[in-house]
């Protein structure tokens, strides 16, 4: 039980992750204001927009209105996700509002970047190339790097630790021609296949052999297991999550087949109070976050705590 | 990592905890498709009826015709549940088709036992008495506990470790004075206070009191820590769970304020499934029975793996 972390840091995707899949678009404001309540709980990154195709994502042809109308805290991360040079070079308009985390995209199951980004590990190699050279020539150091599939991948099945260390070695290597040393790798369970065993199994063996490099933990909700995993990750002293408010981000219960969100935020936060672990967070102003992001969608959203309530209050009425 | 059980037991109670907080009354010819659905897919037990105050509880005004209405399958056991000796009595008329688990019903916190069972500890005590009594006159051994409330009370507020010790012992105390030794004792979180730490406290505690004692895990998903808590339990080598299919039992998308149902018995069976511990229940069929209670209930239930699908199918299509 020692192992478990004084603080971390929980990187909220909701307005990313979560907006995308709607079937209704989204107004724009509505974004703006789901980020700016997000940036008045204590939460310390917020990914705000995809720079992506607007042919294949529509739900993002706003990106540029929203990364350039949210009111920016100090503090508060702010970054966008991007998936080649043309989206990068949209996001780096806005380089003094965003941070360019989870620089490096890397896929531990090559089916699966060929259907999401359209690349064979080759292929996506160069664009990482051209991408850290893009962000350098700008000033950015890209230090942190985001693996796809990190646990199994639909197309390709369960991924293994050696496919898994691999993969980030790849990453590595792209950082190094660039005199760049990665410092943090996000392992992504894109597709829920993730267990807290496995999750221990990978969280370790990236530790014995990268000592030093920070580990993020991202996982989907789609088989029940988000938060079992987080709590796996924190068990061994992780400190940095991914999470979507309000659980936003594919909806089972809009009748959304397949993909649930990630790890609802509210929930993890939950965890954290209660564990003792500092999140930075404000749990009720948050709740307050996810109401207004199943407000905007305009359904429920699969949350747990904005339901049924922090203990805070109970103990304090029993007091 | 190696604490994990080989195998568990799960105590489906998904037909009597989920169908009674439904706002439309549920046939009763659909409960018992429900239980005889789940009877096909090895669970060893199901809580199948409530035998309580019809005023207070009306969905359960039909639970002689359920009791009397399932299709027994050999090496299920069908348990009842009970609140007063008239319950019991009822219950005792089936006993020819019911198991009598759970038999000595304490709870943690006597605040949450006056309101959900009108009755102090001494007046409790008295009660369990008299049932213990009345089982053992029937030819049945009280020799299961039940502890409601085990971690935490929305009256009383956190649940001490040794508060929840001294109720186990009185437990103890009520059998032995019937010449009856508890075997199996169940820590319910009934209103959803727990936390993995919490839960190893607890296990840890009970085990060292009484080694021999084996814990049954009850956990809600109000706060959305269910699986968590499960995990928690599991890597302990706690090897006994309740828990609902479909996740019934308090529907937060329905919207009823507040409590949610039992973790949500497929999801635990995919977690056990992926750990490699058998469970003795077919995961597809276990699915095709929550299913089944979505369209009794006529609404959506929160269960994951029945939307996300297990692994073993999209490991199939890859090989």
């Amino acid at each position: 039980m020692s192992d478990l972390p004084k603080a971390i840091e929980i990187c909220e995707k909701g307005p990313r992750e979560g907006l995308q899949i709607e079937p209704g678009p989204i107004p724009t404001q509505s974004k703006i204001d789901l980020i700016d309540a997000l940036s008045e709980t204590g939460v310390r990154q917020i990914q705000v927009a995809s720079f992506v195709d607007v042919r294949r994502v529509p739900g993002w042809a706003d990106a540029e209105a929203v990364v350039g109308g949210f009111r920016p805290r100090a503090g508060v991360r702010y970054s966008p996700l991007w998936l080649n040079e043309k989206g990068l070079e949209r996001a780096l308009q806005f380089k003094d509002r965003l941070a360019f985390r989870d620089a490096i995209l890397m896929s531990a199951s090559e089916p699966f970047m060929i259907r999401n980004q359209n690349s064979d590990t080759a292929k996506n190699a160069q664009r990482q190339h051209n991408q850290v050279a893009l962000l350098k020539a700008n000033g950015i150091l890209a230090e942190s790097a985001l693996i796809q599939a990190a646990f199994g991948c639909n197309f390709a099945g369960d991924i293994s630790i050696a496919q898994l260390l691999e993969t980030i070695r790849q990453a590595f290597d792209i950082a190094k021609e660039h005199d760049v040393v990665l410092k943090r790798v996000s392992l992504n369970d894109t597709m829920a296949w993730a267990t807290p065993e496995t999750v221990k199994q990978a969280v370790g063996a990236v530790r014995e052999r990268w000592p030093g490099l920070r580990i993020n933990l991202h996982f989907h909700n789609t088989r029940g297991l988000g938060i079992a995993n987080a709590y796996a990750g924190l068990e061994l002293g992780v400190d940095s999550f991914d999470s979507s408010v309000a659980g936003l981000g594919g909806c089972p219960f809009a009748g959304h087949k397949g993909a649930a969100g990630n790890v609802c935020t509210e929930d993890l936060v939950f965890l954290c109070d209660e564990l003792g672990i500092e999140t930075g967070i404000d749990l009720e102003k948050l709740v307050e976050a996810a109401r207004l992001a199943e407000i905007i969608v305009g359904h429920p959203l699969p949350g747990s705590v904005m339901r049924g309530g922090s203990l805070r209050r109970l103990r304090q009425q029993v007091q």
